[in-house]
């Protein structure tokens, strides 16, 4: 049995950086300008192609023993109407869980199962959200500042963005009168990809 | 297949306390006098019955596909030179990993596997800490404050109170001339209980 050692990461518990960084991944609007609703609109901000978000993972063997964590952070913007939010994911196993404990700023955590089933739950500092199996998962900043939180899954639990690349999720988030509004995705193609 | 519920917890990032508590669980000094170095210490305390720690579980099922997850708060105490601890634990499926970020406080976590290895990390705010898979884990509370952390843990992981009952830790953490010091445990019996 080979035996792994403890240790720390340390957390900036308002920003959400991680020292050391571990896997550090930065994701620009060039990297997933097809997922938002107004291709226009992100068509004309990738001349600037902001920073959408970015993660921290901590590196931890792949087993289903283990616990694999990170920090997200989502910058606060919009194209056209619709908040600066993650690409979202299934697990590639499916059937495992994730926490989100929310540190700084507010969103929405937009939740949707293979069948269709679409849930929400609002983040702000000390919110824990559960995202049980089986459900894929997005946060949406919906606030002027970062959205940071703290997650966990399952060591072996991988991610699945093929899914929702094809199929996106079955609502969208757009500010109306300067408040987030949830509305049916008139492209969600939940046979996407068959 | 039955398809669980997202939904969302409370967490007062300073102090701990979950809303809902879920499973609330008080330790005060009668339910672990026999884990301090110092009976007679203990036993004269015995008379106040302090809380010595704290904590709340979120209610999820003990499957291995969810994520168990709390908040624990060691108060700040000592009985003679040692300071207040959680009772500690291995999991009762052994191979399952665990991790705490502290969000208050200061302290100590006292790790240990079953052949005797020890290992110790800081936890202070922002500090997050991996206890991998086979870990039996104690934490204590070196400051004058609440020592406030978040844990999580595998669905189905469980908990064995037993074999550190029954052989203590190897090492103790007491207070000389006012900072933690960590000696050898003169009581600790690596064959207890066979």
């Amino acid at each position: 049995m080979h035996l792994f050692k403890p240790f720390n990461t340390i957390c900036d518990l308002k920003t959400g950086v991680l020292s050391p960084p571990g896997n550090h991944i930065v994701r620009y609007l060039a990297d997933m300008k097809e997922m938002f609703h107004d291709r226009e609109a992100a068509e004309t901000m990738l001349k600037e192609n902001p920073k959408v978000y970015e993660f921290y993972n901590v590196v931890i063997p792949e087993e289903d023993g283990h616990l694999q964590h990170c920090t997200s952070i989502i910058y606060p913007g919009k194209v056209g109407k619709e908040y600066f939010m993650t690409k979202g994911h299934f697990h590639a196993v499916a059937g495992t869980a994730e926490i989100y404990v929310c540190l700084a700023g507010k969103g929405l955590l937009l939740m949707q199962t293979e069948d269709g089933q679409a849930e929400v739950l609002e983040m702000y500092p000390g919110s824990i959200s559960y995202i049980p199996p089986y459900w894929a998962h997005r946060t949406i900043n919906t606030g002027d500042e970062p959205l940071v939180f703290f997650g966990v899954y399952r060591g072996d639990a991988g991610h699945n963005y093929g899914t929702i690349e094809k199929q996106g999720f079955s609502k969208l988030v757009l500010e109306e009168d300067g408040q987030p509004c949830i509305i049916d995705n008139p492209r969600y193609n939940p046979r996407g990809g068959d």
